[in-house]
């Protein structure tokens, strides 16, 4: 069911200076910022040839991050993000093996336009875990 | 400079429970366990296809997850692992950039037998990243 990992999402609390920092001091190659006000976030992706980096500043009163920041005001490590051929199959194997989707276990459409849910971390070992179809 | 993401490290308590987690809720492809008492852990990749996650368990008294697991019993992301292709030339930029990396300086052998260095997670906005010479 788990196929490539899609991103992994990194919390920071300036964009522009986390996209400088990864430029300058680690030489990535980090595209230019992203406002997704319905998301809540404003993205700028560090590109590592096979997989991404997604840094993630707030956006907005509701943004999903606000809370992880409010906690680590430096930043961290929010998420991983693992593609899936199905995610409403990927719910139901989820389901039915004891774990638990967070909302009311319908796919959104997330921040790529692709349907998307998120595993608890409480049964995932503490890991925040997004499933995106793919 | 930054190449490849090599692997995500997630740390667990157990690394047993986890694996077994990870292939029935997941359907995740989730190596043997291999014990590293050089490096504190015992760990397990799970393999994604593009990229790897690598479930760490602590492994004898002086595990450098040990902190993390005391301070996130549950488990969490500990790091990500970029490559490189010149370790000292890595480490050069990023202390040219004012950044820091942990410990003496000098490249150690890591856990897939390559040398590997960590850069202060203060100077990456909170998320602990290491380079390894791939």
């Amino acid at each position: 069911m788990l196929g490539r990992l899609n991103h992994v999402a990194l919390a920071v609390p300036d964009l522009a200076a986390a996209s400088e920092r990864y430029r300058t001091m680690l030489g990535a190659t980090v595209s230019a910022p992203s406002a997704l006000p319905e998301h809540g976030v404003t993205v700028a992706f560090v590109d590592l040839g096979n997989t991404k980096i997604e840094l993630l500043e707030p956006l907005g009163d509701n943004s999903p991050i606000a809370a992880f920041l409010a906690k680590s005001p430096k930043g961290g490590m929010h998420h991983v993000c693992y593609e899936v051929s199905d995610i409403r199959a990927a719910r139901d194997q989820i389901l039915a093996a004891g774990g638990r989707v967070l909302g009311d276990g319908e796919p959104r459409i997330g921040a790529h336009g692709r349907p998307v849910l998120f595993v608890h971390p409480g049964d995932v070992f503490g890991t925040l875990t997004e499933l995106e179809q793919a």
